[in-house]
Order: structure tokens, then sequence, then C-alpha cells
């Protein structure tokens, strides 16, 4: 057994401040080198996978480091020939995609990269990104919810549509594949009809591995049901606790054992030579906050206008949690941390600068792994992923001062063993049999 | 003044039986780096681009070598990192995308690649196709041209919803770009709302280079509001002078003058060191074509079921141009090739074997460049789109022995000059006064 680690990649950091902190480079974030350099760094620390997040509108990150300058599909495709063995791991709409041109994009991925590609499977919750595709306000959470299973179950049979097997390749007779074995889906649903096949074959992976990170009721089923890594914002250990076993409790109803699904909660990390100087990196960082555009995202997180809200007050009453079309579990998890600890808004926007809600810890290369080693140790965790503050700096702290401490001991690998990221995560294979029985 | 030269590139070549071809390698299909391989060569060639076509149904191509592996945009992103110049240009629909999601793509391709980024504009013309985006039968032609117009206008404004000169990476200030200089697009017509802007800043051409081939009335009117390239089929001088005049003919009304859009007819080069040489390889090429496939995709051209009808007869009477809902300018084309030439149905498919109705030519690199020159300077084309039976080979012979002698006569660069594709191209930057003559 093995903890999973993924690089959670975003522009020069997480920290809201991180491009203008002296050891980021504000320009690295126009660089496709930039992505590349990060993505040999992960591959030099065993890690999984790396990953990056979308958004489909340009919103306030216009102002901000946090706007992907790249789509993730294409960079991760520039990522791909830059390495060999870490996964590929891209955020998705299917609120804003078609079925058919996604799974293809997704399979494209997969075989550029030899059996790398994951998919961040997302709802799109924001007001700003339905104005881009036609609607106004934001779609209803419920109904969202509802299209990404349909979206599911059609990506699905179009990446099982080319059967193992189906290419043929034979030259004398004039064949790419055995027509015998591509099908057509014929699916006819309530919002799509796609009759399939896939017009790429079978990809090294079968289809990309499956990631989610939604914690709300109903995003915590379609975890259970779809996903095969879900990525999380737990703060304390017994809030991670208790959301493991949540979910992993969820799994057998779907036909799923504990294993198919590996929790990864979110962490940033602030990592010095000394637990003092560890704190005071992080502080360096909070010091550079700009509260005008922290007190605009957390207005937008928590769906009350604060931006005029005085910063020494605590937060104003809340609307409750039926009331947020927007994020639920961010929304949730903002309002707890602020409740329990009794934060005054500067004192929540300089908590959240880190990772926007995700767990901070300052400490030495030591102290993060005994961290990590609890968390996962205690059940709150398959393994974590990793959100540097600042890049490349904070990810190569990591590879080089946290991993060989998790090497020695046996925590987690010291060269890659399988080819494909499903083998990473420990993951069985594509169970082709369900689809094509007859064939096996 | 110089011609142009693009690399349209499928598989293993556009000869229907290249990959049973001994000079083939039938496996390369697969194989991401052969398609890096074909870029680089290109690249050596100093050629202006490559360009790979696509289609959204897998179709009957599950059993030929034409099927596309892998999706254009996310193959050009993996050449783009193993070329340095070359252009790289990817077939996309309107029918079936977003504006907001292709014109990111795009976006994106074009920021990897440093500015080499272009885009073959489709309208997506099969059943097969539709039908895997809940649509039943074809979208009649008209319709399709309409939504692809107002489909450009959103991309259009997309692309300049960042003015130049938009981002401005204050550290200091914390700001990344000037919000100022960010527009909303706030688009509303009859397909389309689309609020904007674009979540990618400008890229470094501003967009990409607008490639267009449809040669119907609707399709050469589209070209002539549009398109910066056109890919055509032209098989004769004179057809190829007609086609030439009439394109450039209809830019004024568009505001656009004769130098703006680039005419490049399709050539099928079988390339020998003699005449017989070059002979015997297309036979060699001819010989190895299955009949059955033939006439199915011949009867998809015409829209006739060809499958049952004799091989040495003629054409059956073929329906009215304006019955035919599909490829109206192939279609036009191979009703005419027959008719002029009384050709026999068998005689016909190996006429259209080389490149599906595109012009073949076999000779010796001195009669190419020749044939390539005439059609240059009698004003049938200002380059040409140049479409390899077999590949690596094909192209190789073409880079290594035709090129040469296009450039002893000054008809091509010997380096390459500018540093996008649009420069490539001769065409001039992307006027963003247009856009915004405030900003100016």
């Amino acid at each position: 057994m093995s903890l999973h680690l993924n690089a959670f990649l975003m522009g020069v950091g997480h920290h809201e401040a991180a491009w203008r902190h002296p050891r980021t480079n504000e320009r690295a974030v126009l660089d496709v080198e930039h992505f590349q350099n990060l993505g040999r760094i992960a591959e030099r620390g065993t890690l999984d996978s790396v990953f990056f997040a979308d958004g489909l509108a340009a919103g306030p990150r216009i102002e901000r480091n946090t706007l992907a300058v790249f789509e993730p599909i294409t960079l991760l495709t520039a990522i791909a020939t830059a390495t060999e063995h870490v996964g590929l791991i891209a955020t998705a709409s299917t609120s804003y995609n078609e079925p058919f041109t996604l799974a293809r994009a997704f399979a494209s991925l997969d075989h550029i990269s030899g059996g790398r590609a994951g998919w961040n499977i997302v709802t799109s919750a924001g007001a700003d990104e339905a104005a881009n595709f036609g609607l106004e306000g934001i779609p209803e959470h419920q109904r969202r919810y509802e299209r990404a299973d349909e979206f599911l179950q059609v990506a699905l049979k179009l990446w099982d549509s080319w059967q193992p097997g189906s290419i043929v390749l034979d030259a004398a007779e004039g064949r790419f594949a055995d027509p015998a074995k591509v099908h057509p889906i014929d699916h006819v649903g309530e919002r799509f009809r796609v009759k399939g096949p896939l017009n790429t074959p079978r990809s090294p992976q079968g289809r990309p591995l499956l990631v989610q990170a939604g914690s709300s009721e109903t995003g915590k089923e379609f975890a259970a049901q779809y996903a095969e890594a879900v990525f999380t914002a737990q703060r304390a250990l017994e809030e991670g606790k208790e959301f493991y076993t949540d979910l992993k409790c969820r799994l057998p109803k779907f036909g799923r054992s504990r294993h198919d699904l590996k929790v990864l909660p979110g962490i940033v990390p602030f990592i010095g030579s000394t637990e003092a100087e560890a704190r005071e990196l992080e502080e360096s960082f909070t010091a550079l906050i700009s509260p005008d555009y922290a007190l605009r995202q957390l207005s937008t997180m928590v769906g009350v206008d604060l931006t005029e809200h005085a910063l020494d007050a605590p937060l104003p009453p809340l609307p409750p949690e039926n009331e947020i079309q927007g994020n639920k579990s961010r929304y949730q998890l903002v309002k707890d941390l602020a409740e329990r600890e009794q934060l005054t808004v500067r004192q929540l926007i300089a908590r959240l600068g880190g990772g926007r809600g995700h767990r901070t810890f300052a400490g030495t290369p030591e102290q993060i792994a005994d961290e990590l080693q609890l968390w996962y140790e205690q059940g709150a965790a398959d393994g974590f992923n990793i959100m540097p503050p600042y890049l490349p700096g904070g990810l190569e702290d990591f590879v080089d001062h946290v991993v060989p401490i998790l090497r020695k001991r046996g925590l987690f690998r010291t060269e890659y063993t399988g080819r494909t990221l499903r083998e990473h995560y420990g993951l069985p294979e594509v169970d082709a049999a369900a689809a094509w029985p007859a064939a096996q």
C-alpha cells in the first residue's frame, strides 16, 4: 500500500498573492515551458498526476493570477510531450460541452500521452459561465447533476464503443478495424441523442481516470457512482475522517469496493527548514494579499456582497445552504470555518488566501510528512492533492524534501511501477467485459 | 512574392490504398511521433503550414486508414511542441461546437505554438455526424452556413475581447490585466447569446488564421467574407483560373483586397526520378485500391447507391445539385470529371483514389515544379495544398526534391522570415483598431 499524490497546478501558485511574491516570476503564467517544467518536476517526484482546474468565464480573474491562460486539455497535451509517466488531469464541464466532443478530446489526450489522461468532472456553477453559453442565471444545482449523470452515461458508452481488440490494422485485407467490434451506442435520453461509435479508437486506458470534487449531497452520490479519485477540502482530521467514511460507505450501493475510489484532501504546504522559517514564509505571502480582491472572491463564495463590509467585523448572517446555487461545498466550508473559529473577515481572508478554503500547513518537511501520514493512517485520506502556494519553488520543495521522507517511511513509491494513470492510482483496468460480455 | 505551401496530412497518406502499400507502416496512424515527425519534415522544407481535416463520426472510415485517431487540435498541440516555425491548421465544425469553447481552444493552441494556429472552418455535412449531436438527417445547407456566419461573428468578437496591451502583469499593484481593456461582447443573435470576454488573453496572432474549403455558391461567399486561405480541388488549369478569379472578385464587396485571401488548390504528387518511374509508383498504388470500399465512398459523394453498380459501366444518372445536402463542391467535381472524360466507374475510382477528387500528378520533381509554377503564374493559385499520397515518404520527397527547385527559381522562401502563421502567408496583422478604434 502506498499513498497517492496529485499536484494541483495553477499559474505561479495557489496563494492569492503568489505572483506578487519575490519567489515567483509573474510572466511565467504566459509561458507553456513553465508548465512543462512543472510536469517534469512532478515526474521527478514520481507523483501520480498533475491537475489543472478550469472555468468557462474570465470573471474577476482577469485581474488576478488565477486566470488560466491555456485551456487545460491542450496544455496537458503539451505537458504530455515533455514527460513520460506523470498522469494528466483536466477539468471539463458537463454543462457546456457535448459528450461526443469531450469524450473524443479525452480519448485523444489518452492516446497522445500513452494512457495518462484524467477528467475532473465539473457541472459549472457560475452565472458568468452560463452567460457565455446562452443561459441567463445559474442552472439549478439538481438539474446540472442530472445532465452530468446522462453525460457520463453517454461518454462511458462512447469510450466502450470500440471493444478491446477492435483495431486489426490488416493491411492485406485493407481493414483498419473489425466492424463487428465497433458499435453504435444508439443513446436516446432526456438530454442527449448520440448514435456513436466514437470517431477515435479505444485509447490505452479505455477511458480517462474519472475525478470529481463536489461534496454536496448530490456531489457525493455522483462521486460514489462514477469517480475514481475525489479532490476534497477538509481542513481538520475529524472532518476528514467523517468525509472519507461517508464517501466510502456510499460505494457498495453502486456495486463498487472501497478501493475503487481514492480520497485526496487538498493541502497548501509552506515548507521551511525550521517551523519558524515556514511560518515566516507563509506570513510573507499573507502580507501581500489584496483585501479588495479577496472580499469580492469571498462574496461570491458565500452569496452575500461583502465589498463594503468592515474588515475587522465578523461575517454578517449568511443565506441558508439550500439558497446557494453555486458551489455548495465551498460555501459550507467557509461558513463552518468562520463560525467555528469566530473569525473576523480579515482573519478569514488570510485563512482562505493560501488555497481558497483548502487546508494550509506551514512546517518542516518532517512535520508535513507527519501530517500526511497521520491523515493517511487515521483513515482520512488515500493520498493528497498538493497545492503549492507558489510555483515552481513550492512544488520543487515538496518533491525534493517531503517526498524523500515519505519514501523512506515506505509510504510512497520510489519509482513508477505502472504505465498508465489508472495503474499509478492502483485501480484495476477498465472492465471492458461489462460493456461487451459476449466478446470476452 | 513567393508561393505558399501547406502540407495536408492524413494518417499514412491520402491515397486510398496508402496503408496497404509497402512504402508505409500502417501502425504509424496510432503513433503521435509519426505526426510530430511529419511536422518536422514540413519545417525542414520551410512549408507555411501543416493541416489536418476532421469529421465528427467514425462512419465507414473505421475500416480504412482515413480515420483520424487523434483529435486535430490536441494533435497539433503535440506537433507544436516538436516544431518552431510551421503553421498548424485544424478543421473544426461550426455546427457542433459552441463559439466560446472553440474560440478558446484555438486561442490556447495559438498561445502554446507562439502564434501558429489556423482554423479550417467546416459546417459538417454528414448525416452520421448530425446523429452524434442529437439531430436527425443532415441540417440543411443554407442553415448550416447561417449558423457558421453567426458563429464567426461571435468568435471574432471573443478573440478581440482582450485588446492589444490588455495584459499588464503589474505585480506591485496586483493586476493581471487592465479591466478597461478587457470587454464583454454582449452578443445576442438568432442562435447564440454570449456575454464574454474570452477566458484566455489575446493570443500572439490575435486569432487563428481562418481557412475555408467549401466551393458551393454559399461557401464561396462565406470564404470571401472571412477566409484568409482557401483549400480547393480544381483539377484543370482553366477551371483553376476561373475559380481563382471568381473568389478574388468577391473580396471587394466585403472591403477586402485580393491579397487578403490565398487560394491553394490541392495536388497529390507522385514523385519519381523519371516520369516513367513516377507513373509506375502511382500505378502500384492504384493496383491496391479496394473496389468495395471505393464504391461506398463514391456513393456518398454522388448521393446514389453504387455498391451494386457494374464497375465497367459509366455512372448512372445523378440527382441535380440542388438535391445534395452534403458536400456540394465534391459532388460537382466528381460529376464533371466523370462526364467530361466519359469514365467508367472503375476508371473514376482510380482517378479519385489519390486524393478523393483532388488533382493527381505523377512526374519528376522538375515536372511537378513546372506545374506549380504554371498555375501560380497563370493566376490559378497563390500556393498549393500538398497532399502526399503516402507518408512520410511522399512528404519527404516533395520537401527534399521539389522544394529546392522552387527555391532555386525564386518561387519559394529559403528560410522562415516571419514568426507567425499569418506572417508566413504574407497577411497583415489582425487589425485590432477595427475592434477598438478608441484604444489606438
